[in-house]
């Protein structure tokens, strides 16, 4: 009835050519689908999508007024501690804010985060518990039931 | 040296047990890990996780200040408009609040959004355009060079 699915993360920006520049440097390469209206990676399993902010809120009939803390962040997770402390450089090399420099977190993994242009927030993250399949995703422990 | 994923979609929220059952109404299952600080769900691809919204900031080293329009959503695309329905139907049937009701898109799609308990949003879609694989994901056109 509801799949438990995330096709597409869409991130509301304030320049669409801006923000793609930033993760073509990251190292993300673009769908052919672009046009100056909005861009899409293939972010392996599901899409990230870059949109303009107020159009963002006008297709989800919510006001587009707003700001600080957006209460979400996406997080790639790598396979041991160098991985992240080069990951995050790169990002900050890349135009990318650190807005917590790596550090070991008090459950036991390692991380830190920067924020894209517009502030949203990435989170580089070694997880020692998590095992991570071949293609480096996250296989999460089976359900207690 | 910088991996074009998204491994997880953290959502900050006020109160992590009432939004797991919320997801679990939707039918989403949670992973063995839980614990009542934090939820994680397999989301076919990558993970959704659930954790307050106040300890989010804390670990990104950001204010948790911060309201309204956040600027991020988060798609499930379906292979059609009846599907969308269906499925917009049923999240507001397990307490998600319409803010977006079903309707053409100028871009030739269709879909709606819904807010979670804490107004994080999600849209779901039908889109003509984007073929999707066997397990439901989207496929995006080939990168244009």
């Amino acid at each position: 009835m509801f799949p438990a699915r995330i096709d597409m993360v869409t991130l509301g920006v304030a320049n669409v050519a801006a923000s793609r520049q930033f993760y073509e440097r990251l190292g993300f390469v673009a769908s052919g689908f672009d046009s100056k209206d909005v861009t899409f990676f293939d972010m392996n399993g599901t899409v990230l999508g870059l949109y303009g902010r107020v159009p963002l809120a006008e297709d989800a009939g919510v006001s587009d007024k707003g700001d600080g803390f957006r209460a979400v962040s996406l997080a790639i997770n790598l396979a041991s501690q160098e991985a992240v402390d080069q990951a995050l450089g790169f990002a900050e090399s890349c135009g990318g804010r650190i807005v917590q420099p790596v550090r070991e977190v008090f459950w036991g993994g390692y991380s830190g985060y920067f924020a894209d242009p517009d502030g949203h927030l990435w989170e580089i993250a070694y997880n020692p518990f998590f095992e991570l399949e071949e293609d480096g995703r996250m296989q999460l422990p089976p359900p207690a039931r």
